[in-house]
């Protein structure tokens, strides 16, 4: 997806139809206080401003599967296609 | 853009009218919670101050078309035009 | 578990059923504020990054039984199993 | 204006009248959220205290013509002018 | 007490019975706004986390006799014994 | 003013009168929002405490005539005279 | 007073009685917002933890005489005297 690059520490994530979060055995609670959502990452930004000027590498790659907190992110659409701007603080865990 | 120069880590950007929006591909859903808008960015400021006294370029060009949360900006009229003045970390990504 | 990496500064415990609380001799009193509760690590992420761009280690291992603080955490369920991804600063004491 | 000297980083500015905003181009539309303000940089501090003991130089001069979030401002009257001290961060760009 | 490590800048805390209080010389008014509570330090963590990477020793010891802010503790028992994990910084000074 | 030493960045300020101010030409108008208040700076602290250890002198210096945020200030009366400890920070500018 | 050590950039006051307060020359208004109140330094800490890990030695002594915030000060009694365990930046200036 060359279309998006995400600015600084932030990520694009396609959040994961009904049935392929079946397939990958992940169930979110319908009891759990915040919800995660499952997803892949779709572009990564060049990471967040350290102190010295450098940034830093973001811990999350093009293609991972994540768990991530939906409150916080941004929808919309790309050619008819959902998506959610993160920051990368966001993402809880790669899963797979 | 000449006649304006952002200070510090702030960018001025041109929202782009609807039809614009339309020609990008990118559509912000009515149900978003935090609805980011399309613009261009027309000027740059010299970036943030680092603790060493630097400061660091920032992320976003003249002329990059960009996502960024409206939530934040300042708007102003230069010339019968609209702008915003926004912090870069209200730039989310860059389009196209 | 090797289907599940924390990111940054994570860790995901796998909290621990009734009959294992007693045995570990670990009892939380109805009266405390704020409930901890007991569990295993069973996964941490690359820890926490510092401002020269290195990742802290995390503190707890694979394996280690927790006393953690369950707000913060967020819940889901992955192969039939219950699970949380915490803080490694929601991680209050290594017990046993 | 000799006769007054901001403190660390601080900057005096003297608000526009009415018709020099006009000249300017720049207008400030009633339905903003936030409304800046314009008016001219009159006197500077010697810059915010970095973790090393410097002082970073402001990134605004006398003279400046500069749109300022009015919010957070001092107002005060000097030999019957009306003048306001602000944060440098709350100057948000330099015009013209 | 070696069945129990707090986690980086934590101590657990075995608290004071009331006679023993009474012996120590210290004694908590009814009207103290925040009344802090006496106790004996059993173990402590690795220590706060420094930016460089090291940790930072934890400046009470096994042992200390101490004064501590109750507020913000976390109870639990452990073979039927009552203790309290703390940050370091709820630890306001050592007695005797 | 050697009976008073402020500790770290905070100042010693002396009120001025009601006739003073009006030497001056400063006019605080009634409208202001946070009325800036006038006075003498009576005696400095060592300064704010550097991450590397250092302390940072203090920005203004004994004798310097000041205008200062009220809020924020603890009075005082030595000798029957009036004063104010501030910290650095309310100090908004040097007059004169 | 060896008895009481405070720790990190706590230090412990004995609140002055009435009558020296009188002695001192200093009067606390009784339209103060946030009254200080005055006493002696009985004991300080090791000082506040720097980033590189030093502590930074606390800039008041035993034996000092000072105005302090009694806000945030944790009231004890020891030996049947009353005191107070405040932070370092609770003290606003030294006396005499």
């Amino acid at each position: 997806m060359a279309k998006i690059r995400p600015v600084g520490d932030r990520v694009v994530v396609k959040p994961a139809a009904k049935e392929e979060v079946t397939k990958s055995g992940i169930v979110i609670p319908d009891t759990a206080k915040e919800k995660p959502q499952e997803g892949v990452v779709v572009a990564v930004g060049n990471g967040r401003l350290l102190d010295n000027g450098d940034r830093a590498p973001i811990d999350v790659h093009e293609g991972d599967r994540v768990l991530f907190a939906k409150y916080g992110g941004t929808e919309f659409k790309l050619d008819g296609e959902e998506y959610l701007v993160l920051k990368e603080n966001d993402i809880l865990a790669i899963v797979g």
